[in-house]
Order: C-alpha cells, then sequence, then structure tokens
C-alpha cells in the first residue's frame, strides 16, 4: 500500500481510558494517536515545542477517519502504529492502527495540515521533515 | 439531503476542552458529539442505562468521520446537531455537526451499530425507536 | 459557615465521564468543579477571556481537596455549587459540593490565586470582583 | 518521614493534556497519578483485572490532597512517584509527586480504600500486599 515505514508506540490501559460499557471510550483512541504521532515526529528531531520555535510551524489535524473493529480493555498493552500514506504540499495524510498482539482493534487515517504556529495559516510541509519522509 | 429533523445540543466550552494551541484539543469534538447522541436518544424516551435495562441493547461506534474546519475557542457555546442519514437493520448513520453561530466548525458522520448490552453482538434496532425514526 | 451565597450549575453524566468500574471517574469531578466555577465567575460579568483581556488576570487553582463520599453513575444529573469560604489578597478560598438530589457525593476544597494572565504573578483580586464577594 | 520504597514513573506530556493557558490543565494529574499507582501495583503482582478476578477487590479512591507549585508544561518529561505512608485495615494513605528533574511540580496525598469487586463494600487490605508493604 505504501513503501514508508511503519512506527509503533505502546500505550497502557487504565481504569481513566474506560467507561462503563467495561471497554475503552472510543474517543480516546484519538488521543492514543496523538501521542504516537508526537513520538514519530520526535524521532525526526521535533517535538511539538521544538517545532513551533524552530520551524514556526505545527500539524493540525484537518480529518480524521476511524474504523473501530474491536474494543480495547482495561489493562491491555497496545501498539498503536503512524505510517505515511502520501505527502502534498502542506498536507501529510497518515495510517494509524490501534492493536492488541495481533488482533487489530482500530484503523485510523488522519490528514494533517502544516500551518504557521502564529496565524495558522497552511504552509509546505518544511523541507528537513520532507526530505526524511521521501 | 435527508429529510430527518435535525436535533441540536448546547456546549460551552472550558478551559478543560482547550490545549496549548490555544483552540479546542480536537478529540474533545468527539465527546461533544456523544453527549448530544445521547440527550438526542433522551428526547425518545431512552438513557443510556434506561436502554440497556428495558431494551437489552446499547449504541455503539462502528465508524467516526471528522472534517475540521475552523477551531473554537474558550468561552464559545457551540450547538452540537445530530440528524439520520439513513437506518439499516442494525446501524444507524448520523451527520453530526458542531458550530458556533453561523460558524459550521467541524462536520462528522458516525455509524452506529446495534448491540446487545451483554454480549454485544448486533442486533436490530428495536422497533420502538425505528418508529419514531421513520 | 460562610455567610457567602451557594452558586448551583448542572451537569449531565455521559459515558465519557464513567469507567469501567461502573462509575464516573475520579478525576472527572475536578472538571465538574472547574465547569461550574466558570459559570459562577460568568455570574459576575466575565468569561475566562474576557478576565484575561479586561483585567489582564486569571484565577489558577493553588490546591484541592476531594472527599468522595458515594460514587455518581451513567445517565445522572448532578448539581455541583460554588460557594466563597474566605478572600485573601491573591487567593480565593472556595468550598465546592457534587450532589444528585439529597444525597452529597462529593465535597471539595479550592483555594484559587490570581494571577497576570501573562507572566502567571500573583496579583490582588480585582476590585471588580472583590466588591461583588463581600 | 515514611520508610517506604519510593516508585517512579515516566509521564511525556503531549497536547491533550494542555490547556489554553500554555500549562498542563490541572485535573490531568490526577489523571497522571491514577496511572503511576497502577504501575506501582503492578510491581507487586496485580493488573486492576488481575485485582479483581483473583482477590475480589480493588482501590478506590476516598479522599485527593493536591498542592500545585509549578506547572508542567508541553513535551516535559514528568516522573511521577508513589510511596505508602501508612496502611490502616482497609485504608491506604499514599503520598505521590509530580516532577519534572529537579523540579517539584505537584505535591500529592491520596487515601485509597480496599473495597469487594461486586458490591463497593470496604474489606481488609489482602496479606499478599499487606506482606508486600510492611
Amino acid at each position: 500500500m505504501t513503501k514508508h515505514k511503519i512506527f509503533s508506540f505502546p500505550v497502557r490501559i487504565y481504569f481513566q481510558d474506560t467507561d462503563a460499557g467495561g471497554v475503552v471510550y472510543h474517543a480516546n483512541y484519538v488521543n492514543f494517536m496523538e501521542r504516537a504521532r508526537t513520538e514519530w515526529l520526535r524521532t525526526f528531531g521535533y517535538s511539538n515545542m521544538g517545532m513551533m520555535k524552530e520551524l514556526g510551524m505545527m500539524f493540525v489535524v484537518r480529518t480524521i477517519k476511524l474504523d473501530y473493529l474491536k474494543p480495547a480493555l482495561l489493562d491491555d498493552l497496545l501498539a498503536v502504529t503512524v505510517q505515511i500514506k502520501d505527502i502534498g504540499r502542506s498536507r501529510v495524510t497518515l495510517l494509524q492502527t490501534v492493536s492488541r498482539g495481533e488482533d487489530l482493534l482500530t484503523e485510523g487515517e488522519v490528514h494533517l495540515v502544516c500551518v504557521t504556529a502564529d496565524s495558522f495559516k497552511p504552509v509546505s510541509v518544511p523541507d528537513v521533515l520532507r526530505n526524511q519522509w521521501s
């Protein structure tokens, strides 16, 4: 599907992540995916603040699409992945999954847009990132 | 697009809903939409617990698709809507929006599946709801 | 105990507020109390942004003490109160409770400090608020 | 103050943990402390589910007291500690701190009560834990 490398980040499930249905509350997968994206960006040399200060930009979520296949449970140790699907001028499309062992629990597609940190105007993905991603 | 009625529910933005970007954190729109769906279901006579106890079922989110158009801000009073797009045997597709006055901020499409409260098996949408929705 | 008026704000419990123990997750009472404080401040003429822009200050939580007496449940409609216990130069101590009907569920005491919005330095509680509170 | 060992657990700060004040939202320290307590209990051989299934009990928070000294920021890597202060029949008092390097940011004291997993009745702290804690 894509030749880009898959980055994986572990997330442990605590009471705070679950709901009275006994499973992980559905909005929390969006949080897990944000944590994984942040750690993935860190592997390319940038924290959130570092990106804002050194590059004057940040990534914002433009669309998100989630497919809930199986529920995650209290105490689970999940793997949350990030993989580039494709890159436009200011847009990056990511595939993200949440799994428990061999079980795929949630699949997501996230469109990020690169914007200026001060006025939220779309700008090109910085070359320092684009070069590492191509 | 659909002839189903639009239900609207007000949501106020507090510090807890925002992030260091100065806007509402993107996962929180998923929470706002859950609040609106719960209040919408209540207008048909069922709380979450009531549905589980009287009908033996609950709705779970199967897919969610969000389009972030403009950011919501601290102190905003938003309107979160729910409207049926279509209904299958055990599946209900909803359109949901988040607006501030005339400004549409976020658009969503949510597929719910009606499942048994004890074993999470898909079941038909109860007639007591289907009749009110047709 | 105190002659100050009690302000009360309704909070509905959704799945997002509960955990796998089947009750409201304990950290969420802190959120409910923040919502009530914000609405209480609004009755004196100030939103969070308004306070920052017009008065150049904000309130931050310095200490919080919570006593969990009984659990809140899914679908509950709670009353969250705010009452001034006493006011110092830059400090305001509040009593806050969370109740379901006659049942007191959680009691809290919250010390707020009035700080400058730009540098977080303690400043006197503005007279425009102090006068309304005495 | 206490001769009990200090357990420390790392917590990274993401956008989801911050608010429009540019710092970590105050309720989230309660979440960080729950994560650390869960990992601390795991070092004694029990996950949350394991404790419920094997011992028929769980710990619930009875009181919590937090002292906010300095704010945590986006991208911070914090250390969250757990240390027993004292143990009663069904009650355990813990000291918890949140630090960034040498900087102590938040101090907490948390009273847990050991309750039956089915009816939330207080029971003695199981010997299998008490013996490891004394």
